[in-house]
């Protein structure tokens, strides 16, 4: 593909963000593309690319059904999206050349729940690409994760590689909900080596990190308070108020003793609770996060926020709900495939400094592939490819720097044709 | 009207409970049934009821238009329908039976954002007239208060009273937003006594209270604060926890000091905030309200409740808006009218018991109205018409006994008869 | 006693002022006065005036001892001292002036805890008598009432009054120890009619109030934490944080919801914890009080702060001692004696206005008398003599108009002698 | 001096445990011993070991008198006492033994403000060596450190060793008040290279850790709220409540975001208000601490901890006094230095593991000595000693296992020696 071919598929995927379990057109837009590119051996899609019993962090059938719908007014394959009914998104494609190892590149391919900045100053706005699906967002660059995936097959076919190629298009990595459910999957079972990529990451385009560790065990847990309403003007003690009990539970929960033995994290990402300005709230929700540097640091911080939870409710003697979400364990990169991509980076066109490691400061579901394959006495890498980025991740003006897709096709191609002669 | 044929009306209402400025099917059956019961002199329906740039708390466009258009999916006229469209709901009734004073009587028509119970012990559900408008429900009784309307105009039209009646189908009272417009039309400017009715507030089937008094002040107020999102993981530090903030006002708010002056009330009704549980809130809300048991005291936590916003706000580097919402002011029920009520009341079949007076506890903006009739040199008086309630006002479980709806007509249209003879 | 007698007399109290348990110096000086100006039937010192085993909130013996020994080193006679010793203060005189009832006049006797003002524009600062005792102080009139029970006995004993009047000088009012076990002696049994006296309480020189009501209820609690220590910079999380689930807890006590039934109070007057800027804190304290209007009242506010504290120290997976403290019940006037007293003190020089009602909107252990004496079929009137004070009850520039004594026995002698007539 | 000389004399330190800027007792007792037992060169005491102006954290004249006058009723030499008043404590000792580098060795010498176990299975307690300070406690091996100091200057006194050996026992280590003061002295001017040495740290006995890293920059800072007293009961509404200020400073201190760059540290480690349960707090305290991997990450505490203080000050219409405490730098162990500890311990006798390196995790005011003598141009090494210790420092059950005060004498003195060799 030409650099203009990916910066245009990029583009187009920018355009239709759609957050976990929803990425119904992107599913689509990946197949149409693989087929007419490319001569597969195998295209798993939506139910048989995944183990779909293990999803996690699945949507509502409402919520679900309305991204379907709008994945339906768009030009996607209807044959396609029937597949995917239901929130079984993702597809594996699988290119044989031959004798040699398998190797595995894993890419990502969900939105974010975040609207997207509307200035001249952003790019995707003034450029005409902004996302199309208000109050979603491509704001982590899984767009340009998802072109490098297809750039990467098609560079790959048209190369001596010989081995087999298998790119797992992963749904859900943001709210660590589809790691799992594909690493359950057979496909994963004769990966030799595995790739994984992330750009960004606050590295400037034209550098490379070999291989990154540090990732944080992650997990989420989403409590519910319900407690009785009662008029707040004429009976205010006779309530049982849900808010106070979240409030009280929101502070207490950034305020768990940090940890001498490493890194953790908390967030009490989304909050809601009450009807009515008159009403003593009767509910109250929380969807929080904890992480560690090791899994036992993350497990720390969750004992400590499900204690917090649970008397904070009862403070406010209201009933709680407290349901662990989606979890992902830490994972570390084998030193020779991060040579291997350090060696081919350096001899990669645009790429001007390469880190041999670097900690990535924040959780990925990839670890659960990579976990996987290194306990099936494979080897795995986690590869960064700097680019340029006028905001933070997650942030509304976060934008990638289109040259650095070329990079990591680049580089990635040429790792996986390294592994071919190496292993 | 007889006791079936108001019981029969009360359920309709209460199948379709609509909250504040989307009265729309109400205001139309209210319309239909006046039209075919009886000769009206006079019916001002939505922005001829109420001044329309005086209302407060009105919903956004595309809220009102969900409204808007389930009411067009029932039988409601659409000629009237179109034109309450926008949001101006309400209606102002006039019966002219020749010389005398103006009475006026206020009923309020919205429902609440409250669930219905749904279970077998709550009578509606069992006996097949719940809410068919899902999270919403007239848990306060407002669907009898219509239907009192209605019944009182009958009742005067087939009684000798002489004078006029004016019946003030009022909107929005549960956030307050209706009393104002409406006492500043042009319709409460010849009225010379004004009632006002609601049922329930503790007081059992068979008890009436001749006058209320002990209207708590209110304001309503909504924070929003923006801070800064940021990777929940990556970059903590680099966020602007919007929640955190939110949080520290919530606990702060409901600590704001007890008055030696009297009763003070504070609510944060709702709260929301966040979008993805990996993200560091960008943004919350707090809707609120604070009461007081005279105008000083609701300013006085109304000042407080700024002072912990602003300053939970800049804790945590977050701006915020503070948006200053709905107010009541207090009011007192004259005693002569309250004498008179008394004394009809006693003479009715079914009341068992009167108090001459007692304290809300709660807000009312039927206070614009009276203070208005009041401030015109005229007398108001707000009656407590007892109902059985088996939940409190504002739960799911709220229910009025039926009889007493009849009750409600007995005593209002025979006070408004008595005030035709002694003014 | 003359006025310039009075006010040498509330001076030199002033000077000396001692908090609950403590009154060492003042029990002396009392029983000095006495017996220098008087021919008493009887003077119970100490031990002799109360019921030693139920005495509350007696402070610890190092406590006691010091402001034992302080006392030791003025001219009070060491003989009635040594009665006192381990704390038990207090006096109570009888002066039998022939046949009729025999009536009951209770005064405190305590300071407060609470450092005096310095500034030349505080009249005990400028005028020379500013309390001697650093960090206490007469901030709330009882040396007024002192000086004030020992003119009214020398005015009984100088007037025509037939009958027994009775002065109970009741130590430690201040943190409600002091009226249970003087309620609970022998002398209280056969009191016919009871007063008691306040002066100040916004009420200016000039002005009674004849009775007294409104006394909230009122209950200490103390609470304290014990977490485990760690070293705070290497090991933060092996802490169990005392002084976090301290602040958790105050946050929350505050926050107990407002009651429709009535007045509500709650304060964390005194707290503290850890013990070093580098030790996670393993302990901490709160000495809280609740309040209500009625004794219902109180108890809901206490049952919620319990609730509170509970789970704050759960939360942070400390223990906690809650130890229940003093407490008051509410009580009320006899319209009888309160018409007596407003009979007299129109008639008293300096009277210029006479409140027939008011409420006291504090918490008072008069009321143990006051129940004790209604409930042998007596009666009580709480008094309040008015008196200006620049700064408010409980503050460092607390201040008597020094006129206002006179007022106040002028008042009280005169109601004595109206009872001696009427009953 | 033998092994049980090394224990006799630990003991008589522990007995008396002395809080930072107290230490007249040690610093007599190590002066005594030193006189007794060596012809040193110079000996400095007091104002003479430090430079006094830069003490930090000094308390206040009352608490040192009263440790003054403590010290006085034991056996320690009045004269020396005499030049300690006013806490100028400390000393510094230095031994020529010919030509060769000035070798210097920091051992810091105050106890905790932390109340010493006193059960059987605490050594300390069932040996008889408990400390006879109440609420004082060698709860950090100081007393281990002193007597090193004092075992390193005898064996040095009887060594080959060729140079000059300068002790510097540091008072106020725990409030990081002594370092600087000893730091800003002439003495550290002409040390070529300097050792620092702490026991226990999670190391067992046996085990020496050739060189720390990994202080974390610390800063004291203290908080005084002042508001309005009132009546809790009669005008809760008139005060300005400090503790409720206090309890949401403490909330939010606790839950500043932790940082991606590294570790941080909080602990507001005393808190107090108040005076009276039924007064509502003027005042309240907090003395807090941060902490941070980097100094960078220590003021980013700082400046969040700063905001905090200051608008929960504001939410409560309170004034606020910020003062900044004590602070201490980050400081780095010289790799030379860490091999001749790593090779000296390889030969002594008890040592059964060595670790190159470790992180302390802490913080430690030997930094300020540490950076002085490295911009010099010298070296500096910190020295761990390994000791089983049943409870944590800082914690009531400390203890250190005797047998480790030897292998720090033999470790340390050996390096001194091989200093002399090599430099």
């Amino acid at each position: 593909m030409t650099s203009s071919d990916l910066i245009a598929l990029r583009r187009d995927f920018h355009r239709r963000p759609e957050p976990a379990w929803r990425e119904f057109y992107t599913t689509a837009r990946i197949v149409d593309e693989l087929e007419s590119r490319l001569d597969l051996d195998e295209l798993h899609v939506g139910p048989d690319a995944i183990a779909g019993e293990h999803r996690l962090a699945v949507p509502d059938e409402r919520d679900l059904e309305g991204w379907y719908q709008q994945a339906r007014e768009t030009d996607a394959d209807e044959g396609v999206l029937e597949r995917l009914e239901g929130g079984y998104t993702g597809a594996v494609a699988v290119l044989g050349q031959g004798e040699g190892p398998t190797v595995g590149l894993r890419v990502d391919i969900d939105g974010l729940p975040q609207a997207e900045a509307d200035d001249q100053t952003h790019h995707p706005a003034s450029a005409g690409f902004r996302s199309e699906h208000e109050g979603a967002m491509h704001a982590c660059g899984h767009d340009a994760h998802t072109t490098i995936g297809i750039g990467v097959l098609e560079a790959i076919a048209e190369s001596d590689f010989t081995g087999t190629l298998k790119v797992f298009f992963q749904p859900a990595e943001e709210n660590i909900g589809g790691g799992k459910p594909m690493a359950e999957s057979e496909h994963i079972e004769d990966v030799d080596q595995l790739l994984a990529v992330h750009v960004g990451l606050d590295h400037p385009t034209g550098e490379i990190v070999a291989g990154i560790d540090g990732f944080l065990a992650v997990s989420h847990l989403e409590a519910t308070f319900i407690g009785e309403p009662s008029h707040a003007g004429a009976h205010p003690e006779a309530g049982r108020n849900a808010v106070q009990a979240m409030a009280t539970a929101v502070q207490n929960l950034y305020a768990i003793p940090r940890h001498d033995d490493g890194a953790t994290r908390v967030n009490a990402g989304i909050v809601e609770g009450g009807s009515a300005s008159n009403i003593v709230p009767e509910h109250a929700r929380v969807v929080a996060e904890v992480r560690g540097e090791t899994t036992e640091l993350m497990e720390y911080m969750y004992e400590k926020a499900e204690r917090v939870f649970r008397n904070a409710a009862e403070m406010y003697d209201c009933e709680i709900d407290l349901e662990p979400g989606a979890r992902a364990p830490s994972a570390t990169s084998d030193p020779k495939l991060a040579d291997i991509v350090a060696n081919v980076a350096g001899e990669t066109d645009g790429v001007e400094r390469i880190l041999e490691r670097d900690d990535l400061g924040g959780s990925e579901d990839a670890t659960y592939l990579m976990q996987a394959v290194q306990e099936n006495g494979g080897q795995a890498c986690y590869v960064g490819v700097g680019t340029d980025h006028p905001g933070g991740h997650h942030t509304s003006t976060f934008d990638v720097d289109e040259a650095s897709i070329g990079h990591g096709v680049d580089v990635l191609a040429g790792a996986i044709e390294r592994i071919g002669d190496e292993y």
